[in-house]
């Protein structure tokens, strides 16, 4: 039997008390009558739930099941096992008490108006494994509606972690970001946020792929999002096939799951970088790259390198939370991704791109990155 | 200081796992990939969320903010430190995970799709603090739209601990429940519950009043709950003022907040009964009380007698969970009252009446209870 199952037995997190309560007294002031001026008082100064309730440290996990893991749209009940594991780690490595929300709806303007409803008790809204093109809506409606960060961490969480581990990668071979031509495989959440942030962040050039092949300016039927890219990515102007794109290629980002032939990676150019991404099969089998790559890197926690946003999310909200940020700005994403980076220092090395998502030096320095960019970015109100 | 401020400081509850995550493949069964098992199984048969997800044992506390403690409309904001209080109290008693979910709409369609939504992750749902006579509408559609339970506690879990006090009320003055003749000053949530739970237990005669007095067919403008009860109730046929009922009558139970005057108090029979439940200010001081009553009863902890719904919640929700029941029915709740009355055996008096709410025999002898109840009624899935 697969030993997750006797993992998961019970569910993996638990609600508890913070305070104990042994007498009338103390029964009085947690419930009633005698909680009754605290509850007095934030109804005159809302401020106050920020010293006298959870919501300072609580956010919710938001997800409609649709696309969990690779597994696709199982669900809300059925994505719960991936949420209580999310909370679990973010309590574990950020200190945040977070709640899994698995709504038993898929429209957007539903998802939408039950996370409004839902906000006025929490800090933070992370949302999971929302499929695209409808994850994209839902953040930034969201995020306009909200005085509380909203991030979608499918998209920002890994592209966070992919630009930290793009960082040393650059470093290792003696690069910097401005030198690499990029190609991404996928255009979801991940490859279109990646591709946000890595252009952002000053990357030479990137091409960006999905299941059709390239997105290009005069492609047949593309979407808002992808017509965007489209136009913002691609300055090489391929129009082939996402395998003719990454011949000379310096990096190759994989977040499709759309296997990459061993003839195709070995066409790429001198000191070539693989992020072969997708879970549990890579595109690219790390065996196999590392034959043409100098540095590899996968979302597998088997191989050296590996790609996990667990190393973004707890450090990012216990930074925003710390300065109750009224959101999550791309300074504040590029801070946490330059903090993971630096984590790494000395040690950095080709199988050493990334920190191990169990050194506790992460989301310390992730937190306090965020937090000093989020009041650089003036969006921090503590 | 309000010593309440310095106990609900940074809140009162927390979210934490119940297992321990030390390596890379515990990290993988919590979170991704190893977890996707699980969830896979659970798309294939959703009852397995009962054994690998907390779902069996987690619950969630839903208010509007509407009508908290006795503050009145005060937001769903400055509930949270009622509904905090109301979840550490349910895992200290009961053992169960409960989430407050303090949400920011009025409209009763918006609430009931709200927690529709909402539900799939939890086993039951508790609402709280939402004012008459939406509740009673939220609450009757709610449970037709889930199969988990849902109980509204400000109508009855007031209602079972006052049939639990009057039972032995009943007793310790050498009655039995047709005998008595019954006021009860208030016909909102609580008063409503109260009276239905009293005549389907069996009481003699039951007269209910509003704030504009007593409720009866011919009366102007009653609504459709209060036009029901009217056709229900006061079989005396009274017509008057609340005040006139109370002469002559064996039980006034006050849930409203409207002062009784003590020549009133001292009009009702021999051997009366005065359950007082207004907070913090009763509607008859218990030393008045006392002049002519044979047992009085209050909300307040600082005298005998304490009606205080915590002796129901935790362990109706404890038993209802247990047996995986799809609803509370009237059956669960009778039965999770004469499991509070027995706490009390043989030192029943006066002035003891009810347990204490430190006394951990209550929960056990609920929640036993209430599964049989559930059991024999035909609504238990395990």
């Amino acid at each position: 039997m697969d030993p997750a199952f006797s993992f998961c037995e019970g569910g993996k997190i638990e609600v508890r008390p913070t305070v104990r309560v042994r007498d009338a007294d103390e029964l009085s002031m947690a419930y009633t009558p005698g909680v009754a001026g605290v509850c007095e008082a934030i109804a005159r100064d809302p401020d106050l739930a920020y010293r006298y309730t959870w919501k300072r440290n609580a956010i919710l996990i938001v997800t409609d099941g649709t696309a969990v893991l690779g597994l696709g749209n199982i669900g809300p009940l059925a994505a719960l096992p991936v949420m209580e594991g999310k909370s679990l780690l973010i309590k574990n490595f950020g200190g945040i008490n977070a709640v899994p929300m698995c709504l038993a709806t898929r429209e957007t303007d539903e998802i939408i108006e039950t996370v409004v409803r839902m906000a006025p008790a929490f800090g933070g809204i992370i949302l999971e494994d929302i499929s695209a093109p409808r994850c994209f809506d839902i953040e930034t409606r969201l995020q306009d509606l909200l005085d509380i960060p909203v991030f979608h961490d499918d998209q920002h969480g890994t592209a966070i972690v992919v630009l930290a581990a793009l960082l040393n990668a650059a470093r290792v071979t003696g690069r910097t970001l401005a030198d690499l031509r990029v190609v991404v495989s996928g255009a979801g959440a991940a490859g279109v946020a990646i591709t946000n942030m890595l252009l952002d962040a000053g990357i030479g050039d990137i091409a960006v792929g999905d299941s059709r092949g390239l997105l290009f300016p005069g492609r047949d039927n593309l979407s808002g999002i992808k017509a965007d890219l489209a136009r913002r990515t691609n300055k090489a102007g391929h129009s082939g096939s996402l395998n003719a794109a990454i011949a000379g290629a310096d990096v190759f980002i994989g977040v499709s799951a759309g296997r990459i032939p061993d003839e195709v990676v070995a066409s790429m150019a001198a000191n070539a970088i693989v992020f072969a991404l997708a879970n549990p099969v890579p595109e690219v089998h790390p065996d196999v790259a590392r034959r043409t790559a100098a540095v590899t890197a996968t979302g597998r926690s088997d191989y050296p390198n590996q790609i996990n946003n667990v190393l973004v999310f707890p450090g990012l909200f216990r930074g925003a939370l710390d300065v109750r940020a009224a959101r999550i700005t791309g300074g504040m994403m590029r801070a946490a991704a330059g903090a993971i980076a630096a984590v790494v220092g000395d040690d950095l090395a080709p199988d050493h791109i990334v920190p191990s998502v169990f050194d506790t030096r992460v989301a310390a320095g992730v937190s306090q990155a965020v937090a000093a960019a989020a009041r650089a970015g003036g969006v921090a109100r503590a």
